[in-house]
């Protein structure tokens, strides 16, 4: 079969590989759409997972199921799936904990051109398929569920980290589609005021479309500067991270309230610490918590975040600005989101010929 | 001073009082707006707190600050100001506790019209005024505001007692306006599907208006025989219930999931016990979580639920179907409520003469 | 091989069965020490859980693996391991949201005895035994290790659902040997003031000595009145039932605060509803929480627990007043457990010769 | 009357001031016995706090009230009361959040020795005396009881912000009283396997005594490479951090499993950042979460934690280790935490008449 991958660091191209194995619990699944993520671009061309040699790259699609292992029982061949881009080993201790995404190891539910082939194949591998695939709802654009495999669940994950409550003012740092998808998030759980700090024109309706109040500029001035001006020097209840790198933390500090918590979903690359400020923590006791973490994957997931899409609470379609309709475009699509043209928000590449427009 | 009062059980009528006297922490409020309250019907005609003799009614107005006792630092009279039905002890060591409601005993953090006179005066007292009142923000119609004292808190606790998630699909048993409250709080913290239980065509509009996507009639089954149907036995993640009786809890734990919550913001009239169903609440291990309780009240509440109103997240306008202008038709807003002919929601009075329409 | 099994209801035997097979995630172990639960005296001659025809009993053990699947990467035959009572679907969506123990249905992570063959036979199969069983550590002794299965996890879930504080005021009732390690488990977490309720000498004795201040009778009144009494009105923070039946949810409410809760590890038999008094439950807004549930089961909570009795916190020894030693004792013990003799507070049988005393 | 106090950075001495002047919540109170704090020495020594002139030091202590205010209930003359070094304004919108410690501004809660004048006089001010003083409990004795103010209530609420479940492994960095208080605490929580960082012999001693199972020194190599080979590489699932400074953050972090919680208790002097180490934070999706917090105070709190020392579950006597008698030794004993002989854990001053030994 055909895939797209990474060569080695900074190198991708076309390869062969074998159909991929599957074991009792696993299901082969062929891909009806996709979409590049920045974290592939961070994966070839950052070596941020470090290098590796003819990995396929990519974790956002939903696909066709084409077989299942003999201990599959509520999946077969046909079904439309959503795909997670976290697809945890639910029976480690640490899912028994609470954190499949760390199953085996910190970050290691994160499976997808990681720790073995990613989507961008003709056909690919999927772990626990009882337990880690969704079917598509009805009423849901099975091209647009493609955004359910990661910008949903990451952009929503950081809202829950940052534990928004009703009516609070939430600072949303970085308006890609993570942090947009964190907006409407923050929005979907009673934000009050939400601050988005972002400048690209296509990005900043997005925004608002999702729930933004106030846009703000990293261009006019320092964001907690600005914060701390809009909220009379009150700061925000809540802060979420979805763009920036080590540094940004001290202005999520200093632009929070004794009590606020920051929730990260940004991958941060760069740097050898965090930048947390001494004195605006309180000297250690602010109460102003700071976590991150990755998404959780898995089915359940999916399902319930699909509902939203279903019901009409969460309208995707804001973020997907390119759309590009046959396998062999996920090349181009990936560049595209390694270039971001100003006017890119995420790029998608349907597969199936039904699912074709023209 | 007047106000429209108690008698004694089943008997109200207007009195004459002398105006509140306040303590140092205090403030004295003449009402801008007014709205009655289901409880003020149990509380004349069903004796529901017990016999009140001359007791001035009401506890959901705005108003403007008369005067302020001499520790009171950030409000002045003529400001105009929210006014939470309840009205805590802050230094309590039930509000030390997390439960500002239950200060100084079970419920008692609710004074007005409950253990001193209520709104329903030309004047009122507010204990504790720094910590009680909040300023009415600008963008917040001061009479739509009235539903901040009682039907946006106490509809949204239910969805905080039933602690909604993302995806979450919730019933919502009872959709009077707390019942209504609770819908638009669940769909505001971000569940998918939100089954209402009612059936007055303007209730059922409304519903539909703040995120019901089904609406269940209890006049066509049990409720949980439809819930289980309509999600293929499984049941629902959450029950918010805000109407009924004690019986109405057999049905909410019938139609609710292992690992389930119900949150109660129904004051529960007649019957010794609540009717929890052995069998299907797990033979006492389903963890089938079962809450109840009372909004907390005071300042920070009322800001945090209004800035979802100047924010334009929350619109109250559809909750109220009666209006009328002039503080002597307090009298007949009460026998509105208490007949509840089939076109009420709420109704509310106007009372500063620059507020009314006419 | 041999088991001792349920016949029907109110019927036990000596029975000849196959030995279990296995499947890829499963394991064959056999016993090295048992112990019969109340819960298999309610099977059987409470017809608890309906009729079961020759199903072998018992849920209680620890155990020697002889075999395991060819997906099991943790455990090889010899291995000694601790056996939770209940043995979750791990990849279920049930355990993703949380609740292991209702994987695939309510109550069912609990399968031994239940919806297979129990533990007392000579060979027993577990399923997904990389995520159930737990080696037993060193230090812990494998015939006390035991009470790891159930009496343990499920006094401790007790604590959990109550949520215990530092500080907190707390009344156990019910001091069999689940209620014991409720005690244990609040004392482990912080609780001041303990209240047991029990009479028998030895449960007495060993509540105090697993850290109740005070000792109460019911025979002396009621619970309520003697709390009320004890607190000065005031209550206690948390009340964890461990003994009686619905009726005693009444006295639970009625002696526990606003803002406390109630956490329910009692098997409910009788009696169609839980009786919740509706005043004192604050005429349903008293924020008395009131949750049930069965323990999360699996080897991480196999594994914590064990640790505490590694480390010296948790002194199993008091919970066990009969010894005996060989597999055919298995039946005695299990009778011990029915006829509850006064002295009696949990049996226990050593299979593995190496592990016996004489 | 004559106080103890800081005259500028870097000098102390004893100075004459009139009587404070008490409002009508507050409360006039002698001190029956006190104790310095580390607080105080970086105050003075450090300028932690800027400059301050002629300001009475301390703020542990317990006393008599002398006087209270027209509106205060629950006190009168001659009460032996616990005092909190922490004295939120319970009416303040921070205080409503859950957050009292930060009541009126960040860290704001703490008021003596900080916005005014602190324990060591011959009287002092408490603001909202019924919420903030807590009667002295029958069987504790009022000098140990010091140790309630500040060292208790702040090691504990290292345990309540690393969350330690039941049989967590802990890690605790400094075993100085407060740290010693956190080890206490996780012991009475539920800790498994307490590792307690320490080098001073009586230290150690007292850690063991309060639950440490293994000891720990920075002098034979960097903490976390001894947690990680202790724990076999899977690190522990909690830290508290009651010593060092900003560096320590690193070997929490490395330290810490994914899904764990740092709870960080310690005043942080020097350096501009915190350094939270990039990599093994998960390149920013590690879900370890960092929190640091001022303990809450006030009277609730107080009454808790001293049931903990009624009931015999905490005892206090292995933090005190020097013992002076009358109220002149105030500074000696300051000098002593100052100095920090190898053997001290902590001082204290009788300076009631009837509580001197000799």
């Amino acid at each position: 079969m055909k895939g797209f991958a990474m060569l080695g660091i900074g190198k991708t191209g076309w390869i062969e590989k074998p159909e991929p194995e599957i074991g009792p619990l696993d299901a082969l699944v062929k891909p009806i759409a996709l979409a590049p993520c920045s974290s592939d671009v961070h994966t070839v061309w950052e070596g941020a997972i470090g290098d590796r040699k003819d990995m396929i790259l990519g974790h956002e699609a939903t696909g066709e199921v084409v077989k299942v292992g003999e201990l599959v029982k509520e999946l077969k061949p046909g079904d439309r799936v959503l795909v997670p881009a976290i697809t945890p080993d639910w029976s480690s201790l640490e899912a028994q904990a609470g954190y499949p995404m760390h199953s085996s190891g910190m970050l290691a539910g994160w499976k997808f051109s990681n720790f073995k082939d990613g989507v961008f194949g003709e056909l690919f591998h999927v772990n626990d398929a009882d337990a880690n695939l969704a079917l598509i709802p009805e009423g849901v654009d099975p091209v647009l569920a493609t955004m359910l495999s990661d910008m949903v669940p990451t952009g929503f994950h950081g809202v829950e980290l940052a534990d928004v409550q009703f009516g609070d003012e939430v600072l949303v740092i970085g308006i890609g589609p993570v942090g947009l998808m964190a907006v409407a998030g923050a929005n979907l759980r009673g934000a009050s005021r939400i601050y988005a700090v972002g400048t690209r024109p296509n990005s900043v309706e997005a925004a608002k479309f999702y729930g933004a109040t106030d846009i703000i500029s990293y261009k006019e001035g320092s964001i907690s500067e600005q914060i701390l001006e809009l909220t009379k020097g009150q700061g925000v209840d809540r802060v979420i991270i979805a763009g920036g790198n080590v540094d940004t933390f001290e202005e999520a500090v200093k632009a929070l309230k004794p009590g606020g918590r920051i929730g990260n979903i940004n991958y941060l690359d760069g740097g050898d610490y965090i930048k947390i400020p001494r004195v605006e923590w309180g000297v250690g006791m602010g109460h102003k918590a700071i976590v991150g973490g990755l998404t959780p994957g898995g089915r359940l997931r999916m399902e319930k975040l699909a509902k939203l899409v279903s019901t009409g609470k969460l309208d995707l379609s804001k973020l997907i600005t390119h759309r590009f309709e046959g396998f062999e475009h996920v090349e181009e699509a990936l560049m595209l989101m390694k270039d971001k043209p100003r006017d890119l928000i995420k790029p998608v590449v349907v597969v199936a010929e039904d699912l074709m427009e023209k």
